[in-house]
């Protein structure tokens, strides 16, 4: 059982309030005076919206965003469930630590900050600059042989995005991003995907980095193993038990950095399927939480698309992606962006003298 | 007949060249070598290859991006088609150059320069500064009772597009977007949709700013009127004939700029309705416009998915927008930006030492 890492969270979600009702609804007043027709900018007017209910009389401050990537490395690639080898996590922090991998480019072109976090990588990375240490094991167990983490491990991942949360709000973050690199992390997404939601294997679990059929065929086998292993008989797992015996140790961070970022009051852009999956567990944990997120994209993974359906979260973009990273994430962002400076930065019909509809 | 209008384009596509399909296959090779599972930035490859196609060794080039607005109004206003007086147009026209519509702050927001030009409004602006002046009547005649233009008022917005591109090319522009004011438009677009693509009135008529039932009742029935008293018994009407016909003068002028941008090779981003229908008469003109058209979004008019689906357009943004002004163009430059920002900038498997999948 999950006793440490059930302490852990427990302290987070007990003033874990939702955004307010009360501001959005003066928000959305706000918004059919301006110079536009009523409605007429859709989606970005929900945003806008979104955005009041949680900053509420902030609203006016500057946008300060940062993209938080959490990797770690996954014992279940001993299955052979991705198309690349496990050292890819680790040439991938170094990627991102040189400034070369997708997410720093958009990072760089939309202003929001990024910072990389071991959380599990299996390679010593000293101390090497620019990287955040909070390195809890060198990846999980292979959880088709038993749980993927140890109740402690957890609760040492959760709390380690708990602390990032903490330092996002004292570098004054107003909006962060959540992404993730992690060889083998979305064979722990669609298991994760299918305990909580019920759907099956071959639903939620799609060719990752890009697996041909037959490997593909062996990931869903593996999925469904792994749930017959430690939940058979188990009608509705429980959420911290769903991430310790098959989640990872960046998926237990970001989880833990969202279920943070929401009791401080911090819009929370989440990206795809491994980022959806650590803010669904959050939500079974804090149902507070959902007011908090928005879904930058969905990506082609089919079991995302499962998980923004059990959430009932509208994806900003359909770009058909398929990269982690908290890429679609930092996509997004210029979006949100833009909803919130229509809300702040618009004439009313009265301030331009423009004639109202009859 | 369109004699004078004939002239005037058949100059700008003698030498319309498609975008380069060398240079597209160029841009999909080096995609392949960057830091990222195959095809995995989806849509953003798409893209990032037809930027190439179009832009070819001036790819590294930094992106410089404007938004023109062209304003006019339509005499069509008579038959109760909008439900916002005529006079919006001009104290919109106003709202921009103050800086207060929606447009502007996503203009500023994205970093794309704001031209707004007057090629029909029903006002004197005088020499209003900020303004391109260009006034080729004070609007449309109504439709109802005879052709919006004249041939030579044809001939002359288009010439006022072409202008325009030709000063944006000078001004070292490499990408614009093409937006609009004028109240009564859809009721134009609409007739332009249905007389392209056969479209009946009904599937190709919303409700604009935000007409009731009755109203779009009645606008559907003058769409339906307009076409038979124009093209009844014409199969395939010629697109200088329906846009004479049953077009806008900012319409005409958005033509006119698509062609000369494509002869000039620069990546045009259409917005919504009214900027799509421009696109549409310019590719049925000369179908090698089309390699240099992005959708910027797809609105909630019901004829703009009719012409989206008729050019085999994708939108890159569906927001359930429909404001019109360049909004959705605007809104979906800096995903453009960021799909040329990835393939310029990534590492590559080789540079970063990111082992390749099996």
């Amino acid at each position: 059982m999950s006793t440490l890492s059930t302490q852990v969270v427990s302290k987070l979600t007990r003033d874990l309030e939702p955004p307010s009702e009360v501001w959005r609804a003066r928000a959305r007043a706000h918004l059919d005076t301006l110079t536009k027709p009523l409605g007429s900018l859709g989606r970005l007017e929900d945003l806008a919206a979104q955005f009041v209910s949680i900053r509420r009389e902030k609203i006016a401050e500057p946008i300060n965003s940062a993209v938080y990537v959490f990797a770690a490395d996954h014992g279940v690639t001993a299955e052979g469930v991705s198309a690349y080898p496990r050292e890819v996590t680790y040439q991938m922090v170094l990627n991102f630590l040189r400034k070369g991998a997708a997410v720093n480019v958009l990072a760089t072109l939309h202003r929001a900050e990024l910072h990389v976090v071991d959380v599990g990588v299996d390679a010593d990375f000293d101390a090497l600059p620019g990287l955040l240490h909070h390195k809890v094991a060198k990846g999980t167990r292979n959880m088709m042989h038993g749980p993927a983490m140890l109740d402690e491990q957890l609760a040492q991942a959760i709390e380690v995005g708990v602390n990032i949360a903490e330092s996002a709000v004292t570098a004054g973050r107003t909006m962060i991003a959540i992404g993730e690199m992690g060889i083998g992390n979305t064979t722990s997404a669609s298991a994760i995907a299918c305990a909580l939601t019920g759907a099956a294997p071959a639903a939620a679990t799609g060719r990752g980095t890009g697996l041909n059929s037959d490997a593909h065929l062996r990931k869903v086998s593996v999925v469904g193993a792994v749930l017959r292993k430690h939940f058979e008989g188990t009608s509705r797992p429980a959420p911290l038990e769903i991430l310790r015996c098959v989640g990872g140790l960046e998926i237990a961070a970001m989880m833990g950095m969202i279920l943070a970022s929401a009791a401080h009051k911090l819009v929370i852009v989440i990206d795809g399927f491994i980022s959806t999956a650590a803010a669904a567990l959050a939500v079974a944990i804090a149902p507070n939480v959902h007011g908090y997120l928005i879904a930058g994209h969905q990506s082609e993974e089919p079991g995302h698309k499962v998980l923004l359906d059990h959430l009932k979260l509208a994806p900003v973009l359909m770009l058909n992606m398929r990269l982690g990273e908290g890429t679609g994430a930092v996509l997004a962002m210029p979006i949100v962006e833009a909803a919130v400076a229509l809300y702040t930065q618009m004439a009313t019909f009265t301030s331009a003298g423009v004639s109202e509809a009859s």
